[in-house]
């Protein structure tokens, strides 16, 4: 099994974290998004949205986080992505997509690159404002439901934490002001005291800058000054 | 069961599908999104990213189109908005995902408003590049993985077909030039011959003006001067 990935990303972050939940053995394959890798003919052919992350299962091809991770859900089912009852299921999703499909898609490379043509100087703005509309939803969501424990949804993994952790990794990245967010911000505290999360982390991959430093994870000096 | 939608809302078009292939009775609550309905405190109470759709079923209350498609499928598994193997699966989700991420978030009412504060007269073009770029992808992805039958994945519908209906009626709506997808619009055409997607299209919702023409599905002539 091959996976297409990117050491920023967040939604090949997604993937490597569930790879490593699952122990489930992967090439990773480096794609310079910054440097326009996805933009070539072979990697188009693959992948026509241009994106990472790819999965290449024997001859299955496989784009889309979400998809991806469903996928490693069927064929290695333990730990399992999404636990308890339909409700519980489908809160976890609820999260999960609250954050990929009304945050990530509107802070992505291609996106920002898109809005500095429209105007100059606004890319920051632009993230601060969508960031915020998004993870105040989510955050809120988190809060009335209820339904957290160590992780999103109780004390067991979702698919929801794979989700969060990322974007709270790319938000620091921006240095975006997280403290409005406490409940995410515990989560992604506990999320990062596991293994699989170290192993997924931007810096830990081998396409990242040999001096990358952390910016989440136990090490990150920022992560400790913001959660008490 | 309560659903909140707008009549032109493509998220709350794809759930009004899924109700009406299912027979699930379910009031509609209109939110109209243009007047600011959304933005309430008792409607951001229910949902706090102040959109549709949103699903009240008893107590539990659930945001975000394809975590309700996923919670439809679980209370009401005939007929399934996924089938086949693993990999069908997924590629019915990769499908969807890529409408729905990779498309629909970019050409949201709320984003094209922040758009016309950036730059005026832009927002045509913003709408015509991201629908661009991702409805090449997903024709590149359905012609190339030669799953497509009457419908996305064989002759059976799944969650890619309400994804990709809503966002065919959202083109048409902005006379976007449809010329470049066939395989999209020849799917659109099959799924709007059946009476879910006829009866989940916006003309026919109680929100909808009157007189509001129907612009694709059997009686649209702009559908039949497109698709051959």
């Amino acid at each position: 099994m091959k996976l297409y990935s990117y050491f920023r990303s967040s939604t090949a972050y997604r993937v490597r974290i569930a790879l490593a939940l699952k122990g489930i053995e992967c090439d990773i394959v480096p794609v310079n998004l910054v440097a326009g890798d996805q933009r070539a003919d072979q990697y188009r052919a693959l992948n026509p949205s241009q994106a990472v992350p790819t999965l290449v299962d024997g001859d299955f091809v496989l784009t889309q986080s979400l998809a991806i991770l469903a996928y490693l859900d069927e064929i290695a089912p333990e730990p399992p992505l999404l636990h308890g009852d339909a409700q519980q299921k489908c809160y976890q999703r609820q999260i999960a997509l609250a954050i990929s499909t009304d945050i990530h898609p509107l802070t992505n490379l291609h996106v920002l690159q898109h809005v500095d043509t429209l105007s100059p100087d606004v890319r920051g703005d632009w993230y601060a404002h969508f960031a915020r509309r998004g993870m105040l939803a989510v955050e809120k969501l988190l809060q009335q439901n209820k339904r957290a424990g160590q992780f999103v949804c109780g004390d067991q993994l979702s698919v929801a934490d794979l989700c969060l952790v990322p974007q709270m990794y790319n938000m620091r990245r921006f240095n975006y002001d997280l403290s409005d967010y406490p409940l995410c911000r515990a989560i992604e505290r506990n999320c990062l005291r596991l293994d699989a999360f170290q192993q997924a982390a931007p810096e830990m991959q081998a396409d990242a800058p040999h001096d990358l430093s952390p910016i989440h994870g136990p090490h990150a000096p920022c992560l400790n000054d913001v959660v008490k």
